[in-house]
């Protein structure tokens, strides 16, 4: 059966300028059971916009998920606009209403009263329970009509809109609902490359799109997405046969890695901060930063990763001169001479703080990351990355466009695939002794 | 003239669990103009999918935003989809492929074969000049015929898909074309709420927004909207008088501020680290940070703000006890009697670096961020936070849900929202002192 998904997401909120992560979540999970939505819509709270995305997405798909508009407050439709889309009553279901009810009590807080209007389901609905907060979530089992022709079954989902209520949701009673679809076998693996730009990738790995091309129309695609310095390469095979399937794939990802080598740092949902964190447990070995420009965020990165603690002992966020010489050592002589922003500040500082913490190795930064601050000489977007090691420390020197925001991502990441590089050539020269 | 807007975003990608940061961006640059979308839609490099969703909102806008599918490799479609839909051709076009090549001289790079195709716009359409990238936007003026009865106008904006692209396109071009369509007049605030519910902001102010009920449909409107522990709610006026509008706004945001006090933290684009810089600034005090658990997160928003430097001085993000004890000077008895995440613990890591930094006021965080490490007496989700100022350290004990990365989120909203009321509190203090 081949399938059709939607998914709505409903929120005024999300059209005036709020992230939406309840896409990005969904679209993830339901691709990797080869349900990957074919349209996200995302509305506002308005009931009549509401009920006529609802109809269209009820016409024409098999699965339709909606998140948000399920909580207590006035602004929150979802359940009324899809009961009237699909002509059904709205009922008070008892169940849900104890364990809302339950979740005040666990909570020792009195239940505000409008919080009953969460526990109304879609008449004929089945109830999906919240284990994290009130709104609970509702599936409804139909068919299309009478916003189509064909006579097929309709699977609609109705999800809470806070991303941990809906991913507890989701995972609990949806995800394992929506496997039991019988779907065409769909898989993909997605590749990421840093220190490569989108152009350059794109030319290395035109000859194996190419080939693919010329052999069956749809079965293979390739898609390819830089954001900050990283481009992610997304191969996806479909078929029926799910040998032939993996076969595909095995080579193919052999085929990509065979063209751009150590410039892929990871895969699916690895990142830069996760492959490092392997490469230091699989040597045994430790780290410590010294921040000046990205003001902490390489360490929220790796601290980011669970375990973390293994390796990763502290990290000084060195914004002011005085915090650099005092924190890491820093001579004041290399301050006055080169300047905060320089390649013997950065070396001095990865010294400083590998010494000061006893780790094995070590990340600095210091640069310019605006929109103040930079001169003709030292412009913003001037970013110095020091990695320190048991061979000493070396100096990286980039310029960096971009906003502030965007600066100090792309600092960052350079400054993880940097270390990753190192550590990964210093295995290859261990390996090779070995050898000998 | 009533203004309908659609946004759509072309990329794969962001049907299978890329975050989209356009739709967040647009939404909220033209919500600022009373040019709110009306729905956003995402639909992948399916060049037959895009064409009906260009139909729709062809029929059915006077505005089409297009993001992304302007790149040069193989799966960017939407000059092609576009140029289909409104039944046009596509034609080389001299300036942008000079401006392409431009581009890449000024980058001392070759020009990849494949850029060349960025150069074709759809017949009749505008250049958009690129000044960071190389794909231009485009815009057609244009009616909505054939896809409509009514004769209506109708502009067709084509944006690249990097966001610092689509920025720079949008805010050059996009923007001062929109501000001269004649809309009705939209005017709205936003007031940020930190340390209550969702369901306590709702109550509190459920009679101001049921007294506008009464009044006049349509014209005023409120969202809320809850995440980790923040809760933001808009207020919208519509209507055509702008002195009305603009004193309906001051009497509801006087009225929301009566209701809720010293909790709402800001407005706006403000954040929890934008207010407490703002207040560190003009009480001329300093800041240091000692985290735990939080990794550099605490440290990586206050840093996001420019001009930190000014109040920020520096971070340790001591990740082991050994550091705690060397950078912070926290006592190994401290540690061995009540263990690093306690009360004592964080408020000697407060101390510690404020005395070593030498600033004013000081934060410190410790807890078990999780997925493993708690026990049944320090479950996963403890977190102590500490504030330290002229009158000396407190300590603060919170028990967050959510995952690793929600309670390192929430420990730090709460973290900045105690030190702002802490500031907050002895502003008010010095002056109640001066009026004696």
């Amino acid at each position: 059966m081949n399938v059709k998904t939607t998914v709505i997401c409903v929120g005024t909120e999300l059209l005036g300028g709020k992230l939406n992560s309840n896409s990005a979540f969904l679209g993830d999970r339901l691709s990797s059971i080869g349900l990957e939505p074919s349209q996200i819509v995302t509305v506002g709270d308005d009931k009549n916009t509401m009920k006529e995305v609802f109809r269209k997405a009820v016409g024409e798909s098999n699965v339709v998920i909606v998140t948000g508009g399920l909580g207590p407050t006035f602004d929150d439709l979802t359940r009324e606009a899809m009961a009237e889309t699909l002509g059904r009553r709205l009922v008070l279901d008892r169940n849900a209403l104890s364990q809302i009810a339950r979740y005040f009590v666990s909570r020792n807080i009195d239940m505000p009263k409008n919080n009953e209007s969460q526990a109304y389901l879609i008449e004929g609905a089945k109830l999906l329970s919240n284990p994290v907060g009130t709104a609970p979530g509702q599936l409804i089992e139909t068919d299309k009509k009478p916003y189509s022709d064909k006579n097929e079954k309709l699977l609609v989902f109705l999800l809470p809109g806070p991303p941990r209520e809906m991913q507890a949701v989701f995972e609990a009673s949806v995800f394992p609902a929506l496997k039991r679809i019988e779907t065409g076998i769909k898989k993909s693996f997605t590749l990421h490359v840093c220190g490569m730009g989108e152009s350059a990738v794109d030319e290395k790995i035109r000859p194996i799109v190419e080939a693919e091309r010329k052999l069956e129309k749809g079965v293979v695609s390739f898609t390819i997405l830089a954001h900050q310095m990283i481009v992610d390469i997304k191969t996806s095979v479909s078929g029926e046969d799910e040998l032939l399937i993996d076969e595909t794939l095995t080579n193919l990802k052999q085929e990509l890695r065979d063209v751009l080598k150590e410039n892929i740092y990871g895969e699916g949902r690895q990142t830069l901060e996760s492959v490092l964190g392997e490469l230091l447990i699989k040597n045994k070995k430790t780290l410590s930063l010294a921040e000046s420009c990205t003001g902490g965020l390489v360490a929220h990165r790796i601290t980011n990763i669970p375990g973390s603690s293994l390796y990763f002992k502290q990290a000084a966020v060195t914004y002011s001169n005085e915090s650099k010489k005092t924190l890491l050592g820093v001579k004041e002589a290399t301050l006055k001479e080169f300047g905060a922003v320089s390649e013997e500040t950065v070396m001095e500082m990865a010294e400083g703080v590998k010494k000061v913490s006893g780790t094995d190795y070590s990340i600095s930064l210091t640069g310019i990351a605006g929109p103040a601050g930079g001169t003709s000489e030292k412009p913003v977007g001037l970013v110095f990355v020091g990695i320190s090691g048991p061979e000493g420390p070396q100096a990286h020197k980039f310029i960096f466009s971009g906003s502030r925001i965007e600066i100090r991502e792309r600092a960052a990441n350079f400054a993880l695939d940097l270390l990753r590089r190192r550590l990964l050539n210093n295995t290859e020269v261990r390996k090779q002794k070995k050898k000998k």
